[in-house]
């Protein structure tokens, strides 16, 4: 190579950014949620699919970012908001698009990752699509925690009427502990605000699927008479799942939850072997589980985050979140869409090679004259 | 959100990585080249597609890299060699790889990303496929420093027989300057050894090709008849190039190169807005020219690395380095393939949450075992 040369890297905007706008946090991943915000802030102008849930609030939400725009000098057309699955459809394969943003279900992220992904430039799709945030309880936590754990569970699942991405859908527990009998006179019995009426027609309609699996019986039937549900839990056992995961690991999105009775704790090991990528995986343990490396090792392939006691539902936005995974938990596993990690999916590096000082970016001029963090070698 | 929980986030492997060897490089891009070692630097498991160019040396490659992971004590099945199209095609759809590194022609290159992304489970897919380089020279450079800048453009065309993915193949020169006329008694008359015969077959073709189009004339005519060939330069204006840019800006893979005319200096400006994403762009310029920063404005948009004043055809392995850019130079905008920061792309962020001491991964442990950089809030 000879003498290196005098190469400076800066990280750009990629481009506009589609994001298509979650139903289940309409303020804080719709308009103007998470993934318009780090679009934003990396330099990237953003066009907004709205979601259908929340039509009237995207577009007063929309009235908000523009009149702040505006108010702190960006350019004209730096945002705008599209309403309506044609306009998401024209707008991930419009060739001036450089990168789409997506939290929703398995099946409408998979299909704009496909368009994305077959333009004929391709773009990075960053999908945040399903993830059922399975619970692993050791024999020994339910022998010393049972009752607590229980109800913390029902607490997490039901949050926001099982509305959350990190919703706990799945309980893995001793059935010698006989934890499932506690259920009935835990979960509340009373109707959960559900967001809109699609998702109340896909809660019903998959809750009852899951409900006829062989192998699943009730232990708690929710409400569907009237417009909004109550809980339900259901119950199956390892040797079930094991033998029938792709009918039984299912994301419910909803205030429903399937507990699952293994007679060897060994099973644990099983289900985190076979599982899909998750946004989280959560343990229940005591600091002396034998068990605890290999199920925290196993987990840790197959999840963005590993709880230990903890419950899944609160996603901390800070420096250290990763609230992504293996796919189907998203489209980009390298990736999160919570924390201050998301913007970096907007930026690419740029090095420029020999440039003389007043034709470089402020930000790679010597005396670094914007003050950021560099490193210099 | 409360609280904040005690979060730990740390970079770990993303599973087996199918690295598809590099003809040009038979050393540092093929079966031990920067995608095989920035994949086990990120601790993954690599499977290298041996190119049909060598597959002799891969296999000799192979064994030095088997002896080398033995004798530093790595776990068997680490790293392997598979050979043929067919083997290839099968390892990136095989469900256990979970992301695929590539360097070569757009059109293999992209039939891959579509195997990879097209899987039941869509993994990332590296690619470096094709680049022009495009050199823009301006008014003043031209005047200043022409005949240096033709004599230098014509060492970095030619070198290595002109197989550098970096290889400037368009320069683009202001028809006053007359530098055309210099090329005829500067680019060496003699062979240069292409590296087997697909290449000299396709580089025939091509050449016949772009020598075919409309508007193209022949500067210097390549040798064809000898078993390699001599270089060629080729020479159009840029009102032909803005024309029918799909026909004329277009990677030809050894000793080539198309001299743009232009009569106005702004037609750079056209170009660097018309043209597709780069490896690499470059400008030969003077300090005071006009142009200059809107020049580098646009091409950082296109390219990830601009030059200035320097050939592109060295491509330093440094923190700096940015060997990447916009489709189709790769498939991922955000990443590169040389340098420090390649390894990133075999990684995946896993955030613990509430782990005890003993559980985290000894990176992540307070004391700071392994004496890495962290950063704490």
């Amino acid at each position: 190579m000879g003498p290196r040369p005098d190469l400076r890297r800066v990280l750009e905007p990629l481009g506009p950014v589609v994001v298509f706008a979650a139903s289940n946090f309409p303020f804080a991943f719709s308009v103007a949620g998470g993934d318009t915000a780090s679009a934003l802030a990396a330099g990237c102008p953003v066009v907004v699919k709205a979601h259908s849930g929340h039509p009237r609030l995207s577009a007063a939400t929309a009235e908000v970012v523009h009149h702040a725009l505006r108010s702190a000098g960006a350019p004209e057309g730096l945002f705008d908001v599209v309403f309506g699955t044609e306009a998401g459809r024209a707008a991930i394969v419009d060739p001036r698009v450089k990168a789409g943003a997506f939290t929703g279900s398995i099946e409408a992220g998979r299909a704009l990752f496909d368009l994305a992904t077959g333009r004929p430039e391709p773009i990075p799709f960053f999908g945040e699509l399903g993830s059922v945030n399975p619970v692993f309880v050791t024999e020994a936590a339910a022998e010393r925690r049972g009752p607590e754990i229980v109800s913390e569970f029902v607490g997490s699942f039901t949050l926001g009427a099982g509305q959350f991405c990190t919703k706990p859908g799945i309980l893995l527990v001793p059935a010698s502990a006989k934890l499932v009998d506690r259920l009935p006179g835990t979960v509340p019995g009373n109707a959960l605000t559900l967001l809109n009426d699609r998702i109340r027609t896909s809660y019903a309609s998959a809750v009852r699927e899951l409900r006829d699996t062989a192998g699943v019986r009730v232990v708690v039937s929710g409400d569907h008479a009237a417009t909004d549900p109550s809980p339900t839990v259901l119950c199956t056992t390892s040797a079930e799942l094991l033998g029938d995961p792709e009918a039984l690991i299912r994301e419910v999105f909803g205030p429903a939850a399937l507990v699952v009775e293994y007679t060897q704790e060994s099973e644990l090991l099983d289900v985190a072997r076979l599982i899909d990528g998750q946004l989280t995986a959560s343990i229940q343990g005591e600091d002396d589980d034998a068990i605890a490396a290999e199920l925290i090792r196993l987990l840790a392939a197959k999840a963005g985050r590993v709880l230990w006691n903890q419950w899944p539902t609160g996603v901390s936005v800070t420096y250290a979140q990763q609230h992504g995974g293996p796919y189907p938990a998203t489209t980009a596993p390298g990736t999160t869409s919570v924390g201050t990690e998301a913007i970096s999916r907007f930026l690419r590096p740029v090095a420029y090679q020999g440039v003389p000082q007043h034709l470089l970016p402020p930000a790679l001029r010597d005396g670094n004259p914007l003050g950021i963090p560099q490193r210099a070698s």
